[in-house]
């Protein structure tokens, strides 16, 4: 009943994740109704960007550029390798500020059920880059989930027979989380890994 | 952190009714890994629609065509108009396939609350295409809300001098519902309203 070119729009709109069909037409509406505002910007912006997003080489990281801005960036810390499963992951961590050093996306985990083996991650390209004498420690900042740890115990013997220092993130109570809504394995963990104040 | 253009591409789909700051990233992701199957295309069908979808400005439903494929449809009941109040509306009639005639969105209710008057509103074209004596019937299919019977009662009394029979929605059950979950207003309408078996 909806034209060609509506349907085909809400189609693709569907496919994105969050949204399902329903909220797709409604989503489809809205940019109908803001044509110039935001239609034809977003048309515009996914053009642009599918013409000239490329991943990195070095890193995995998506960008304009390759290498990306991070591995370009002089100020960066080429010692500090920061292993993240997914693009998502570097941005969490560059929101935060936190860390000024360099990444590696290796693109997922190791997961038997999936038939995910260390070939279909970019492990070796890690392990190279960890040979570069620059560099002094590699951070495994995989997910907290068996599969995010089998990978991290999984890359930390890759590196055991170089020269980096290979470390992980500290897990423990989040900040700002209760105890009460805490499930047994943070709260244990925490408590093992409790440290003098 | 993150290029330009993935950030604007980021900002544009946080847009999107249903998706916010976070699902925005993870659908810009999505798109990036999906570059040629999903992502051009859906510049493609944007860019498209955008040139191309207009308002009919007999019904007000959006199309690539004015008059809209329904209202040029010799197939559909000339004599019947189902009033509703926004597109979506009009889309959720079609996919039941239970109307033959055609429709007339008025682009919302009347609301005080909002400033909305019937000026806003798309209610003098409805008046003239009611004039028609080709037209027999006006179903009023406004929301079951205050607002929505409000704006159903006043286009009612904007076509009292019309020769046209005005009717509404039946207000009862929904089918599939338990009366243990229902609201106390709609079971004691669908009780007022029973019918004989």
């Amino acid at each position: 009943m909806t034209a060609t070119d509506i349907e085909r729009l809400i189609q693709l709109l569907a496919k994105l994740p969050g949204l399902g069909p329903r909220s797709a037409r409604r989503a489809a509406l809205y940019l109908i109704k803001r044509r110039d505002s935001v239609m034809a910007p977003l048309a515009e912006a996914l053009a642009a960007a599918a013409m000239s997003i490329r991943t990195c080489g070095q890193c995995g990281n998506v960008d304009t550029r390759d290498p990306c801005t991070i591995c370009a960036d002089p100020k960066r810390d080429p010692g500090l390798i920061c292993v993240v499963e997914e693009v998502a992951d570097l941005w969490a961590l560059e929101r935060t500020g936190a860390f000024g050093g360099r990444y590696h996306v290796i693109g997922g985990t190791l997961s038997a059920l999936d038939g995910r083996g260390p070939d279909d991650l970019h492990i070796s390209g890690l392990v190279s880059r960890a040979g570069d004498p620059l560099v002094k420690e590699v951070i495994l900042a995989t997910s907290a989930t068996v599969e995010g740890q089998t990978t991290a115990h999984y890359i930390a013997e890759r590196l055991a027979g170089t020269a980096v220092t290979v470390s992980g993130l500290a897990h423990g109570v989040p900040v700002g989380g209760e105890l009460d809504y805490l499930d047994d394995g943070t709260i244990s963990t925490a408590l093992k890994a409790r440290r003098s104040l």
